[in-house]
């Protein structure tokens, strides 16, 4: 549906299982409005915002009331009731560092909306090698992987050597000098010496939630 | 198993699910012989090797005979009988052009190898977006898709877009100039407006196979 | 003509059939006030500056009132009134996304001014190709497209595989992590697997439509 | 019409106005031939493949007979006769240096292949402005100019200065150190300072002669 | 002499013919004070500081009074008399447009306070060509060429192909998009079809009027 | 011990031999404090602090009142008393700039911390190599040299060519234009023609102070 | 000893504590004849010559005869006897995985010629972590360590936060598609989460080896 | 004086006081003898032909003969006598390595070509700083100095801060890893500590020599 600043998807449930969800970055608070009032009226229920600043979750907030809840750390938007847990497995996202958990707050709740169940390990880098190896039961038991890791990234690379489930690898813009705002962990990602990982863009905690859960959710 | 120019894994198969897998690149014929003869010892049937040159795989088949079947185009070997097919669906193999055959082999073998039914669907890039509509069926079917494409590498957008299933995208190093032995596709692929996408290395056939059948197999 | 920080060039509209443009972005606006009259006085009408900051164009529509005419989203000022249609055919705009607007909106603007009828076609990114479908008769009837997008930039070369016509690209800005400030988008339309695109800067809107505009114009 | 590693377009004449092309990089001359009958069946001629080496085009040559021409210069090879000259104005090929020629060549056969009137104008660059100015003539009568430069690539931005058509710029890997393979003129007409300048991708003669065809013939 | 957060080289004079000058970005207005003091106390007249924010200037200005003079074009101050001319030509500084003004000065201004005759040519960019042909006479007359360009950096190419006299490039910041902060230009420049000239680092005004410096005073 | 948002490695000084450092970046004064709790409470003193704020440092400052100190120009806390000299040799910390201080600081302070006895010799660059060979008898006392140096980073190689003690060079981020952030300091680093020089990351000034602390710690 | 084409630095011994040692790259076998005689006769034996291909040992070898030996896997040759073990105490040089050796090899060979007792282990890459942490016992008795490892180069995070000793990182050109020739195991490294790693050239296993056996010899 | 494959510009001499060079790489010998002829039928002797390889001197030698010399290091060919000396002072040539010569000897010859004394210092490079001091008198005596050098690039900082001469630097494609073909020296040069110091592409001796003697000339 046309709306002159954006051509919203209706059809996109049908087509591929999952509603429209809005990217909050680069359009304002009143564009956002507009497009969640076209999803309510089409009947999606519950609407997903993501990249979503204090300063418009404010702005929305008074105009969609109670049914508007705001996730701080995942810079997330939820207007509706979440989905009940429809997943077939657990999915388990894990931090290299402190500073890497606002992106996996944003993978997990992504894939928490879109109906799974998530466990959060967070902190266990490789440096520290036995803080990793602590969890290797929570590893066994999960159905999808999601590593999130800035610096060199390595944290992709051991755990796929001690699981049977897909990682999805995340890097995040963590870091300094020659990490140059992730791309330093995005081609240790690339270039893991373990089978089993894929990559997303850095800080796309959204992106490896939303696969995730695809691979979580059989046919 | 430690012998000098090796240490190879014999517990993998326990801990991942998966069995070793031997990369042939930058290991001559007789270290690759070694490997496959410790893998054998220890029970594990077949052995695959990845990365195997035409030169290479003439001397071990002649070391090995009739239980070696070497495939070209993917330039993979296979020593013992091929796996039943244990997997819950189908994986769908897409190429942008003709030259990103040889990396869609590699795939699609890999995943064959590890229990997949495969389905091939090439040449099939975006300049030409009718011939890809007309898989529309394929891409429904499918649990997972392997997207392979070099220059811009376009092809896993827009299939994400059609599709219910994950998509691991597979920059290939085709093309000249300004793509840079594959950055350009690289870039694109982890740049994707759509959702689903993940992404291996550069050319990493192998890989997207590898975790297409990781997805493709529940717990 | 030289005023000493500037050497405004008179006999650019005898050259090259396009009067001299300003470009707002480095100059203060004393300077650029001091070059539109320049112009007038050399009987230029209307003068166009593009990349004029709201402050600055605040400070200018002060000095030259009612002819001074500021253009938010284009960020394109006019003093004097706007040309007749003269090109051949009709420029059509298109966006990926809704933050493309303002870089298609100064192509656009930029090609109105230069004499050219311009349709616009915003928000049909390739992840959901139906929507760029829809438009087929647009693209049948332009004369010249312009295709703006960042992220991965697919939609120039799925536009260049359904036209006829050239396809100027114009990648943006947008995005975050590994698109670094419009580069993949860059590389993926100079990568097109379709013939028939050429490329200019990233977020250079107007230089879209100034070529755009020459090719609309026969000699 | 897919023939396995093909998947060959018989409706893109329909759809854009030109024929199908193959490009030989990267396919075998079996692969070439196969492709070449399945558009002559189809009705198409001439048939054009290009990047085609000269080793490859002996092979197609014994095929074909006299049909098969070849252009060694361009890469380029025809079989059945070229088109009629139906294109609206001249098409001007211009080069920095002769190193460029090659290039040069592919775009300026390209262009009378598909039914360009060309002229050509070669090793003109700016460190002998005065060659370059000597050519005003041909610059004012040209519906379009094609600018084929390595090194630092000054001729696209010269030449869009003193003229009123639109210009095509063709970065070159000619050069050596810090041109790094044609990033450097790439990047140069990227960023032109003059208006009426696009770009396709390094060493790019095809895209730049198919582009500009497609300018030069009014719809 | 050492003091501590710095070790001023009393006898640079003496060894490389030019007194010290203090580069002012990165040091504080005290620290820049202590600095100034002991040179003066070694009776070096007058002191130069380049890079000079104007906030600093102020705090310095109070401090030294009249003797002190600021020149805010080219961030430059000067403690003490202006050298009298001793050179043995004269320098010609050019820019391409309006935005290298200020790099430009600090070139001018650099070899004017170490005793060289300077003439500033502005705003004379390759895009009208005609504008840089009119000043044939002063390129013949120069004894060195400072040429200031940003964006595609082509001044310096053309300006050597027409000039008896060593070329100076100095690339600068000035662009947007592709033009990466000046690595354009840079690039352009090292890369000139034109002999004669050489490169300084991106926005180095003060090491190109240095170098010219040294070229203007014979031993 | 896990706290959610971070899993502090208790058994670090037990594994490596060094107690377990706060890195300060990235996290906020709350979590700081938590973890210097846990910390202390575990038997660990002093704490140690690194890249942290002014504005953070004054919060803490409140919290832990006298036993906190702030080191301004290193950007380090240190809570508790400082370590007994014991290490075997004297750890040399040189400049080649007064830019380069503050990484510096943050080096020599570190390695104090960590028990060693420190050398400070800055502002020794190589365009004026006479500073610099006035401090051999400091190179030839040095157990282990630390190297900081921003711009072209030569400081590292001269100095190794100097000296029998292992050099460890840090690239700094002072510079501008094709500095590049560190960069060219970071490549000269690695590419240094004299034998004996390792890198560590740009502006890591901590990782250079703690690698010499081992160094000058026999096991 | 200046003789033409080099000039021999025979005081490095006196100044730097290590003999001077040719790098054969670059060189023909005639010119490293001439350096090894100028050596020998000032005294200097053992002779130790790096980079140094097969068919320059086999012209070396006959000049020298018996006293001439050449390490293939290192491609170092040595003319004279091996320095009797002089060092404090272990070096330990592992590698990620099998491709790794030859540069492991120039580093333990360098060392062990330097003077330094030196432990190989070899293919312990961090996706199978228990192969490495096997080693923990070798870890512990490590003075140096040299971790060789090309791909994701995680291998130095992981021992530096299971060691005591200062790890020296070598990045290598193993890998393909997005490890760059090696770039992307050299960021890693210089990126390490763990503290105490420096990190060399890509492939500089000499450099590394040279610097554990400066840690490793007490002033 | 255009002959098809190249636009040979008679006029240089007079324009800028040196004869057309010709630049020999991506020409046959065809060409360049032909374009020989043509300068030396308008009178233009010596001739002077670069980047010659030594199979086209082969055959440029049997058509010229005994007027033909050929200098393999520089691999500059002279077609004629040498200049006799007329620049004002000496130019002196340095390299920090011996693979560094061939790029100092094509310096050199050009300048030697264009009438200019040179001086040969090599193999000085700054890992042993006191080779390079013996030299100091060659440095005060010079008029320019060409500073030839890859690797960390040093040397061109270190001789600019011993001498009162402007210094061109000339980064070499030497080295390995992340030399990256000489970026890395290009880099360090680009970004000096001293002052004084310019610079040309990677590997072009030719340039620097020819902007040497361009500064040897007075007007």
């Amino acid at each position: 549906m046309n709306i002159g600043y954006a051509d919203v998807d209706l059809e996109r449930e049908k087509r591929t299982g999952v509603p429209e969800i809005i990217y909050g970055e680069g359009k304002n608070a009143a564009e956002i409005e507009g497009i969640i009032k076209i999803l309510q009226d089409a009947g999606q229920s519950p609407v997903m915002v993501t990249r979503l600043s204090d300063e418009k979750q404010r702005l929305l907030s008074k105009r969609f009331g109670k049914e508007f809840k705001y996730f701080p750390d995942a810079m997330i938007a939820l207007i509706g009731e979440m989905k009940e847990v429809d997943g077939d497995g657990t999915i388990l996202v894990m931090t290299g560092g402190t500073s890497d958990i606002p992106v996996a707050e944003e993978a997990a709740l992504t894939a928490e909306i879109l109906g799974n169940r998530v466990k959060r390990v967070y902190d266990v880098g490789v440096a520290g090698i036995h803080r990793l190896l602590k969890h290797q039961e929570d590893i066994d038991e999960a159905r999808v992987i999601i590593a999130v890791a800035g610096m060199e990234g390595a944290l992709a690379s051991v755990v796929a050597g001690l699981s049977k489930a897909p990682v999805i690898a995340v890097p995040t813009s963590v870091g300094y000098g020659a990490s140059f705002g992730g791309i330093s962990a995005l081609l240790s990602m690339l270039n893991s010496c373990a089978s089993g990982v894929s990559v997303v863009n850095i800080d796309n905690g959204f992106g490896a939630g939303f696969q995730a859960s695809l691979i979580n959710h059989s046919l």
